[in-house]
């Protein structure tokens, strides 16, 4: 490793973004294996047109590392490259291996199904530089974790699980609080296996997404109150968001699998944003892999809330009553509550975690209020 | 039809048990599909010994065609046999394959686990005459339905099933009431599927078990008032009960899978009476058999409670609470107290169920009163 890193500094190097940051990361880390490197032209192919790599192993969004022009066009095959973060520091490197030039309409219009760049993922997309720089990485150092008791790598979830005895754990991914709705289809999957991963996206997402430092806060005193500590850990994901509804659920459930989980929890609209995709759209593509190709069983939910003639937490699935009876709050609405100091039900949000967000946006400041 | 019925006339004949009756049925209708007949000696064998016939399907319990040693004397290979119901109607035929003695004691030790005939299944098994008559059947009529509404054979839950569009279906197995804690099991499930089979076994069961009568009907008023019909169906499952813990819960589950169930509910203790079998025994046997080996996934949950804390129902899995908070109520004295006009709490019962089953006990009497 010491002399990895002395040769470093003779190296060609490029900066990364903290996006890249964390795709390299996750390369390294094994979070998104089978991957060992970024993608190059045969692989963005095959994912972007079918959704396998060039192997045939399923694989839905191309994690390919965004280069510039001229830089592109010093570098030579087989060069080892140091690849920096914004701080300067090296990362990790790359063997050279392709530069190719991705068709981003193409990709947007495969992977996001919209070339709207309206879309955040597809306007990320598009604001890349157009070339793309491929091979097999090394991984240097990872960033600082935000969250240090919180960080574990996909052996180290495998790990901790083997330690606790579960043989079946279902992954949950959120990049919000968790409310009532979610606790009950957490609950409901974790009644059928050993253990829940709660595994909170922290890497980059909208801004007007609930920062993740206020998120985490909720999270422990939620697990807390509510939950067997035996039965569930949390753990944080340190991945960006793409916003790529389908595709993206199928690389939640992939990289949960790496973290070790036997199963995945895909609600409605999964990863979704705005009215790109129909609410089943991400559920449905699970249809589109062999049984057991994926490694990991998808678990597919509704919508919940909690309805008086129940008397207690269901969905349209599962409760016939009508929507007079039904606690439902739009997420747009409960953050505006939140904001402004008003707590939700106990039916929709648990007090505690309530008090922990009001706190936490009160902090943040009106102005940053977030909105839909 | 009409040349076999008349035939029949002229064959020797046997009169079956109720129990044999429904076990001719459920061989006839599918229900036990892959067996076309009562097994031989080699399936017996291989069944017992490893749970899968001779041909290395799986199958946890014999099925097998007990007759007394005078009759099995005078019966001979290729003879066609009359199978007759104890109101001397011709039921099927069978064409004699095989007779042969089981190793009573042996069957009971390998599926019962126990050889004390205080076991009700054991003892039954015991009572039974020593032969066993093996080979295919025909089935030429079927019992009248004790409840023709929810009378389907495999083939038409299948067609239900279709017709409903349901991709996944759990199957629920009761010889009970469906109080709240079943009730939280099924729905849990259900979050996850398409559809809920709600499958009742109405043949023969113990004394002290609630009659299916009463117990039909307190299905419908649950299903009426808390279920949405869309995604629940109610069908009666015409076997008798064996009691044979772990075992039985294979068999329960092979016989769904052959009703068209894609998942099957396996709780605790299932299939178990007394404290013959440990509480997981019925889930850990599952892990007997190859992934995709009985075609139906099983689904494992714990005994659930309402937890106040909670503000819902719950499992020793996903709720943290201490006793105090949660409603639990024995089998024993929930019928104790419906029996007595006493409505347990409506967080154990449904108020419409309990008002059912206090009626239907009334009824039946005092004298009757069903213990554990």
């Amino acid at each position: 490793m010491e002399e990895i890193f002395s040769q470093s500094e003779n190296l060609n190097s490029m900066v990364l973004t903290p996006w890249m940051l964390s795709d390299l990361e996750l390369i390294g880390i094994g979070g998104f294996a089978p991957l060992t490197g970024f993608m190059g032209s045969a692989d963005w192919q095959a994912v972007v047109e079918d959704m396998h790599l060039a192997t045939g192993e399923p694989w839905p969004i191309p994690i390919t590392l965004p280069v510039a022009k001229q830089q592109a066009l010093q570098l030579h095959e087989g060069e080892r490259v140091a690849l920096r973060g914004e701080d300067g520091q090296v990362y990790g490197i790359l063997t050279v291996q392709e530069v190719f030039q991705p068709d981003l309409r193409y990709e947007a219009a495969r992977v996001y199904r919209t070339t709207e760049d309206k879309h955040p993922g597809v306007a990320r997309l598009y604001a890349r530089p157009p070339y793309c720089l491929a091979g097999p990485i090394h991984l240097l150092r990872q960033r600082p974790a935000l969250f240090p008791k919180f960080n574990f790598t996909p052996a180290q979830t495998k790990e901790e699980f083997a330690n606790r005895g579960w043989r079946t754990v279902v992954g949950f991914q959120t990049r919000n609080p968790v409310h009532r709705a979610h606790e009950y289809i957490q609950k409901s999957a974790l009644e059928t296996v050993d253990g829940l991963l709660l595994h909170p996206l922290v890497g980059e997402t909208k801004l007007d997404d609930i920062p993740a430092a206020i998120r985490m806060e909720s999270y422990q005193v939620l697990l807390k109150h509510y939950y067997p500590a035996s039965r569930v850990m949390l753990a944080t994901y340190p991945a960006a968001m793409r916003y790529a509804g389908p595709r993206e659920a199928v690389l939640h459930a992939l990289v949960r699998r790496n973290y070790g989980c036997t199963h995945f929890v895909v609600g409605r609209d999964h990863a979704g944003v705005g009215n790109y995709y129909g609410p089943y759209d991400a559920q449905d593509i699970f249809s589109n892999f062999a049984p057991g190709e994926l490694g990991i069983q998808p678990m597919f939910y509704e919508n919940s809330f909690y309805c008086e003639r129940c008397d207690g937490m269901a969905s349209e699935k599962t409760c016939p009553h009508a929507s007079q009876y039904r606690h439902i709050l739009s997420g747009t609405k409960v953050r505006e509550m939140l904001s402004q100091g008003i707590r939700p039900s106990s039916k929709f949000t648990r007090p505690e975690v309530a008090d922990v967000l009001m706190a936490g946006l009160a902090e943040q400041g009106v102005s940053e209020l977030p909105t839909k």
